[in-house]
């Protein structure tokens, strides 16, 4: 079977709503959908999130409580959590800076630019800086969701839980870190999933997309 | 020559730094990313942003003093502008309940899900809003950015930018909109781009996966 384009991937996927708990997502294809989480790009390379990626039957059914009792949770095999920084601090700077320097070499051009990055970051105020850190966790959920269609896993992106639930069962407050979205990784149960035969919506192009020649 | 496996995309893609002038995207590249932008999903279908895309040489030169002079936002083919809602409305959570009513049929149980939404929605701040907007952004922002890989077009996304600054070039206010992110187009210059011999830089996977077996 040929691969799907990108563009038939994204056709394909959908928020599932019913996964088949007897079709556990394979460990190679939950490494390369975590890979693709972990290559997403993020301001000045902070990458300001971890990743939980939880089998866990006792705690998927804690956070499943604390998500409304959504299914997927623990009809899945495996849930994503994206837990972004709770704020910006200038160690957690230092060490993005000196990961670059272990990488590409001293450099005092390295250490300028994230000198310069922790005089913008670190006067945010602890709301503004989770707010920009979530934002970038959101570009690697997006890496994430595509890798998952590219390889037929189905999944589902979360915002209706509690976050400070989820944050008290992974204990993320300790780690300075705040839950911000759930991704959920199975595969569909056609028939029990209302969603699947539904027609995908999305707005028309004329409503969202602006051009200015 | 075979198309690159996602991973292989994930892998030559980078923050393009310098765009040869002379070798715009082709329209139907671009109409590729544009349509994976409006594909992505959102938090209950709002797809709360919009997407402009500019080719206009004089926008571009103001939106480029805007952002630092970063040479990407003219010598790339066309500039994506990311603008999320300044704020949730009854109108605009009306207009997609209507938009999936109408794709779907009339039903219930999708005008009480958009109800309850509205209750939910409704009471956030307008910056509390704009965070949650700008969030989903950033999800198309992800899918984009995939997108123009998997084509082999660069891209590099852009937060060094003065909002207020774009908000007023593209009057951006008027519209209830706020800029969130930008997106420069084009095909590299190698012999310029100072970045694309540097080895990609990403935390190892230690640093920022946790499994919870």
């Amino acid at each position: 079977m040929a691969r799907k384009t990108l563009s038939e991937a994204m056709e394909w996927r959908y928020a599932t709503k019913k996964m088949d708990p007897d079709k556990p997502v394979s460990q190679s294809a939950v490494d390369a959908i975590v890979e693709a989480i972990r290559m997403a790009p993020t301001s000045s390379g902070t990458q300001p999130f971890e990743l939980f990626v939880i089998t866990n039957s006792e705690i998927r059914a804690k956070i499943r409580e604390a998500a409304k009792g959504q299914a997927q949770v623990t009809d899945g095999s495996h849930l994503l959590v994206f837990a972004a920084w709770d704020d910006y601090t200038e160690e957690r700077i230092n060490d993005v800076a000196e990961l670059n320097v272990a990488a590409r070499g001293e450099s005092p051009l390295i250490r300028h630019y994230y000198e310069n990055l922790k005089q913008q970051l670190l006067p945010l105020s602890p709301e503004q800086s989770f707010a920009h850190a979530a934002r970038q966790a959101y570009i690697a959920l997006g890496f994430g969701l595509l890798a998952a269609a590219d390889l037929e896993v189905d999944s589902t992106p979360m915002e209706g839980f509690d976050p400070a639930a989820v944050d008290a069962i992974l204990e993320l407050g300790e780690r300075g870190l705040r839950s911000a979205a759930l991704m959920a990784l199975g595969h569909r149960d056609p028939a029990g999933d209302w969603l699947l035969h539904m027609k995908k919506v999305r707005k028309p192009s004329e409503a969202i997309i602006n051009i200015i020649d």
